[in-house]
């Protein structure tokens, strides 16, 4: 019914033809015509962009995968705070990105026109015309990049719940979205001395996900538990409120990271970087089903019982841990890789707990500690790569974005506060802070 | 393991060797037969119906954030009605869409062919060969506007909830989606009146959203508010039973609309098509992230609370704001007139209220007004239309669905009756009307 | 920002600018050159691909979707186990397709290599070079594979739902996944003596669906009814505790089923096969949207209510029926194909209560019962294929499936014992057997 389509073929047929007039230099002038013509077929920035496209959407899914995460861990009495958190903090990535933070993280010719008069910034413009020299479409870097930059921050909201006002973590969030992710993730990707070091981080173990986790140890540490959580060197267990929807999250969170690491190839343009993807998907797949079997197994082995918030934080440390490097390992490689990650969650969650550290959706596990471990096990398959540089790599990153954050949330506490009131935490931010109930009808008394 | 596949490279190899006959005419003919097999090579078809399909199953993704953004918004004795009006008006559009409204929608020369034989039409008679000339395959051209037609539909039932009966809805469905939409959709993409008038809807801000909501507004007088909602001139709260769901339903549609306003590029198959599409992504979801934002800073300012459904609505209202004109902004275009819809949405739901007007989940300030604010503001980025025209487009488009619906709705009242008794509403239309609760386990007493 | 991309056209201009020599011979090597160059030029590789990963992770969805059918349809006492059982046989299933069942499905020459080396092998050394005789990549068909291993072992879970212990379940899917499936899928899409038979299944009403089911009815017959269920001759309804989850997961598996019933088409490298593609979502739209239609009106007719769950279930029949033959019909064709699943499920739902087999989620007559029909219908539209055939088709299939499941279910009967004890089913498996609620701020009394 649409009848809009451009067909390049036109110059194919102007070029083709012109051999006929016989003459050895039109004949060349004519060859020549005929390879930019046939280059215009070429559809390599047509698929790099859908590349970009597809798994930037899948991973903008992950925000909601981290909201029903963290609102079915919750108690029902803080759902309503926690899906405000998470998506706003979305929206606040969305802004701060753009406003600030990848003019920081790619510090090109044209930092300053992204960076900053990026508020007037128009993506056709900078991506000048669409050209095989630039190899994909701006905007759907952009597009993909910002999704990075937001996982990041969601990774944080889950462990400080049940306790942090609104406002003081928002205002965390412009930082961590608009300076400290993208100052970190330039090291690397936007070809900074961290990268030139010899640092390894396919799709993040590190930059993303251990980023998210320091920022959120940091905070976790200045904010201190919740009320009644260690008492009397005991630890009382705060079940999530729904159980449904931390599964339907952690499912969420599964098919995003197809996006997240299968992305991260950053080009689908050949047959080679086709099958790539194509690796990247089945190796992140294998991690988190090993993860998930691993908890699965250990909880059963370990408490006589299965413990399902394990499982599902056992899948999500099996793709955190394949994370630095998905394409290189065979499926075994995946497999052990992502198994690892899955004991770190089973043994990290109840040693959180004894340092008092109260993290309450296990994103410190998760997020840091596996970051931690897929980092180091890039050398075991990624040739050119060596263990001390990435301990180095994971240090340094880990290091800057935890004493920044500290620096961050210490001042934010100062002058905000952090806390909501005692009486506020115990009858629940929901009513206290937003004045209204997730589930009005159900909750008990 | 699969061994099916094309090479369409034979008839390459054929034209490419002949030139090596030597004589003129041969080279000619030869020239011509490289560019047919090139053209084979040429991959635009492809590329815009995998565009179509993308787009087309994010859009229906939208159904299911139609659905739970409603059943999260109304009270837990009305969610199994919502829920089953959701699924079926969708199911009720794609049959009719197929039945009647394609063929009104485009009435081209096979009018008579898709509209009124329409019952055995098949997609591969209807699309021929598929060849260049045609440019996409047609099945994926009605899959992707079928799903327009039910995000139509989709818009009503929120605002008509927790009190209308489930059987004159659905007829209301049928008419909507086999006649209403269809025509005024005509006017535009099926190349009328109102697109050679100059009226410029890229992605539905009128079309689709303003129409939905004209269509629940007057629904919504015909019916009149919910018992107790507006007593001794005073609003009655009456909170949503799942702020979880209503909350991931926003996620979905938010996800979706990449594919709602993407997908309305109708092209992928060049490189200035796919940067487009990569623009509208970017610009799409700035414009939602304003929109939360704008409603998250302004519900504070004005009642010194967050209130997250504003936060959910204002990241809707974005999205409807940006959808008339999502390609041509810059970033900051986006994210002003993305702000504008969260104003819109924070203003205009009480000021309904004063109107007593019912709308149970805010569909007719997300989808009407911010529908019209979107519609107003493409001239200030797009080059070549006007206020006055897209003025003019939008009060056509609104009168002609508004005064239909309004005459469907009134004969539906006399005939079937719109409304539940008045004990079928208190007791909940789950009990009286379908005998059968959504959270039978959990509700109180 | 990233400058990774691959210029094929290099070789495509080498080649062109050599005709310019002069001399024929040159000329034909030449014209050679260009065509292999062209080849590289060719995308069917990248977008077979391409198919085989995004219909991959819209069928790993449909994971989660059937764990929210399933969660929502189980009473609140039993939805932690439900979710547990869900998440871990995907997961399970992930680890036995490599280890086992890919090398039995697709028995080649490198069938040791992938059967019995599986745990190391590498998918990159398994494709070879990424070249046009392969015409994709095997991790993209290894990734796709096991979605639909996956989801033969979830439609299993609900059925037996509310009684099983969670361990012989998951041995069950360890054979079932490693072993049944793999065994009577290699029959017909390994190319084995059913495909050979004439048999035709495109993507698996037979294959897929009523294999599952066909291995759920024999567990159900094997593990009985739950308490309380048929009594004094009577049926005791016991109504899923979370509507809402039950329609976002009939919205998911109808959403992921695009990729599974599209995906089969296995290949998108052509006109034709985009084509084809367009058309099978199409039908696939519309099989799903009568049958939900067709329930609701013969919910109305029969019982004088809709009934939401018939109407979900009504979807999800159409789906199955469309499923075996998805691209010849009309869309008239998979409108009735579809409708008839849906009066299948309607009328079959008691009919299974009658014979005492207790279904909890209705997965026997939606995927065996309405897999049949499916199976059945493929002659109606599809040349070269015989009802006798199909039926036999699907008696082999079913009888294996039955019978070796039967076997295995007997002997985890013998040896672990399949039910909790009574007083953990009354008490529900969530506190008896994982200590831990799914709701527990929420559940009665």
């Amino acid at each position: 019914m649409h009848t809009k389509y451009l067909l390049p073929l036109a110059a194919v047929a102007t070029a083709a033809l012109l051999p006929t007039m016989g003459l050895a230099q039109d004949t060349a002038a004519a060859a020549e015509e005929v390879v930019e013509a046939a280059a215009a077929v070429d559809n390599a920035f047509i698929f790099n962009t859908l590349l970009f496209l597809i798994s930037g959407f899948l991973v903008f899914w992950m925000a909601a995968g981290f909201a029903m995460l963290e609102a079915g861990l919750v108690r029902s009495k803080n759902v309503t705070m926690q899906l405000t958190k998470n998506i706003s903090l979305f929206s606040v990535a969305a802004i701060m990105y753009w406003l600030i933070g990848y003019g920081i993280m790619y510090p090109g010719d044209n930092w300053l026109v992204q960076g900053w008069l990026g508020p007037f910034f128009s993506l056709a413009n900078l991506g000048g015309d669409p050209a095989l020299d630039v190899g994909y479409a701006t905007g759907s870097d952009f597009f993909f990049q910002l999704m990075f930059c937001a996982t990041t921050a969601s990774i944080v909201s889950g462990t400080l719940a049940e306790r942090m006002k609104l406002w003081p973590f928002l205002v965390f969030v412009v930082v961590l979205t608009g300076f400290i992710y993208p100052i970190e993730a330039s090291w690397q990707w936007g070809g900074g001395w961290l990268s030139e070091a010899g640092f390894s981080d396919f799709a993040g173990s590190t930059l993303v996900h251990a980023a998210g986790g320091a920022a959120a140890l940091a905070g976790a540490i200045i904010l201190g538990p919740r009320i009644g959580k260690y008492k009397d060197g005991r630890v009382t267990p705060m079940p999530g409120s729904n159980l449904a929807l931390a599964t339907l999250g952690t499912f969420i969170l599964w098919l995003g990271w197809f996006g997240f690491n299968g992305g991260s190839q950053l080009a689908l343009g050949t047959e080679a970087d086709a099958n790539a993807v194509a690796i990247i998907f089945a190796n992140t797949n294998m991690a988190a089903a090993a993860g998930a079997v691993t908890a699965l197994i250990l909880t059963q082995l370990l408490y006589g019982k299965v413990d399902l918030t394990m499982v599902l934080n056992g899948a999500l440390a099996g793709l955190v841990s394949i994370t630095a490097g998905p394409l290189d390992p065979t499926l075994f490689g995946a497999l052990w890789i992502g198994a690892i990650g899955g004991v770190i969650v089973v043994f990290a969650v109840p040693m959180l707990d004894k340092l008092k550290i109260d993290d309450v959706v296990g994103a410190i596990p998760v997020h840091l500690l596996a970051g931690f471990w897929g980092t180091l096990a890039v050398p075991f398959y990624t040739e050119g790569t060596s263990f001390g540089t990435q301990i180095f790599g994971f240090v340094a990153i880990g290091a800057f974005v935890f004493v920044t954050s500290l620096i961050v949330w210490v001042i934010l506490k100062a002058v905000m506060g952090l806390r909501v009131s005692a009486e506020a935490e115990v009858n629940g931010l929901d009513v206290s802070e937003l004045g209204m109930e997730a589930y009005p009808d159900f909750t008990k008394g």
